[in-house]
């Protein structure tokens, strides 16, 4: 039966002309949010897929044309040539998944890079009375430690203070180096919404003040729901963010105290390393981090930790 | 001719018995030189081979057999059956390439991690008055940071304090996590060299005294020849190590000055993140870096920097 869908949908396909796009952004000129899902009681077989509406239904874009790949990762390095076709994959209302069916993975898996900001909020610098950074302070996590956007957090045995950090994340759409800032935005293949957990104790005492372990634990680095095409969002640096820890808000500012925005991260990171489709960038996070309440509050098992960020979405972990 | 040649290796292709291996350590028990390479004028085309002996013809492990892998993650990934398969490609004597047709290339590329260790070397604790430390300092770069045994090492002009690290280089054979020290050395499918190119003054003064910037640039990890097997070391923590500018030695020490060793690394970093197959480790340097010589010397365009580890072999990349 499956099979028969697929033949179906592979017939109905349809290939037509992409509006002309004036306001060019992004990678193609498409406003999409995209996915990656599987199917229950199929884990191995990782899709792409397009939703049809936060939290709609999911066109099966290998379903809809065979000769796309399955995961992100290769639908990025395909270029407009993939982002056409998942366009006119979601033009088509067909091969359609119902939400009940699939689970929802991180929109990327295994990037060559995890990129993190830190301090590039004005009003998390003020909360810890540090000055704001003239340059970006970059630091990185392993791609271990992507997992999904309703995924658990691993609590590890090592740290008794681990925090939230929402932030806004964006993924790299093009290869390139010494990236202008002029042209960064059309390197974007969009943007989605990541929790930068992070174990303090680790962070700020041990490893030789060196964050990254702290910041890479197996699970600290949930994102999701959906990477919302550069052309779906209208500004990414005027975006409400929130976290909520067991229903009450913690954190709520907006991505306009980023202190250096998409433009400029990837201008600077470009200078030293060579950015790939698929690398995933953390861009800081706002005021009300656990660390800085007066007493200190770390997250506990069974506590639940939802991000949102107004047109991305909504990505919810339980603490276990 | 090339085609002929490939089923002729394909038919002469045979199986035997490994020898029993009493003293098991490494992943099947197997002592070679694993490289990977592509042929002159044919860089798309990445071959995983085994040395005949350090320096020497390579036999094709894909010309042996069609069904392996192209690239040592994917074989690595096979376990103990790669490993198997190399063992009888080299024992068969067939399908050699010879190293005047081909370019050595790092003997992994794209893996999920490079873990890196700092201070990590006794004697190089006390060349900088710095204590011994009590637990490994773990930071990273990002894979595009690795580049070919003999390729040049790219100065930016971003830095004006680019050092060298000669640094003993490890990589997982075997998906893990939690790993007790004890059976932490089966994790390893072999050794070999690296060098920890750094760019003192972004590790040291910018960046918020963050590590990666600095130690990230693209060609900042050289990494080769070869993939020596486990079993193909006698001692990895008695091994000479030396670094030499334009034949010059300017760090001269062994491996048995490690603090932290292969199986106490794979124990402490398994306790944050799940190590594999593919994920490289730089265990640190000894001393003789040029930021800590009086005056400091850095690199400049048109070096040679030549690394050697006993056993492993030499790398040797010019700075451009």
């Amino acid at each position: 039966m499956r099979l028969l869908l697929r033949s179906l949908c592979v017939l109905k396909r349809f290939s037509h002309r992409l509006p002309v796009d004036a306001g060019r952004r992004g990678l193609c000129g498409a406003a999409m949010r995209l996915v990656q899902f599987h199917r229950h009681g199929d884990p191995g077989s990782v899709r792409v897929g397009v939703e049809q509406g936060e939290g709609l239904g999911v066109v099966d874009l290998k379903a809809f044309d065979p000769s796309m790949p399955s995961t992100m990762r290769e639908l990025l390095e395909l270029g407009d040539k993939g982002m056409e076709c998942a366009q006119r994959a979601l033009s088509s209302g067909q091969c359609v998944v119902q939400r009940s069916d699939i689970k929802l993975l991180s929109p990327v898996l295994a990037p060559e890079k995890v990129v993190c900001v830190g301090m590039n909020y004005r009003d998390h610098c003020l909360e810890q009375n540090a000055p704001i950074p003239k340059e970006p302070i970059i630091f990185s996590k392993f791609p271990s430690a992507i997992t999904g956007p309703y995924d658990d957090i691993i609590l590890p045995a090592e740290s008794q203070e681990v925090d939230w950090e929402v932030e806004l994340a964006f993924v790299i759409g093009r290869r390139g180096k010494h990236i202008k800032e002029e042209e960064a935005l059309s390197y974007v293949a969009g943007f989605t919404v990541a929790n930068d957990v992070s174990a303090r104790d680790w962070q700020m005492k041990r490893n030789g003040k060196q964050w990254l372990l702290g910041k890479t634990f197996d699970t600290f680095c949930p994102l999701g729901p959906a990477l919302v095409t550069t052309d779906a969002v209208k500004d990414p640096h005027n975006l409400g963010i929130r976290c909520l820890v067991n229903g009450e808000t913690v954190q709520n500012s907006n991505t306009d105290q980023m202190i250096f925005k998409t433009e400029k991260l990837i201008a600077w990171v470009s200078k030293f390393v060579t950015l790939t489709p698929g690398d995933v960038f953390l861009t800081g996070t706002p005021p009300g981090v656990g660390v800085f309440k007066k007493p200190p509050v770390f997250l506990k098992k069974g506590d639940v930790v939802e991000c949102q960020i107004d047109q991305l979405g909504s990505i919810l972990n339980k603490v276990v």
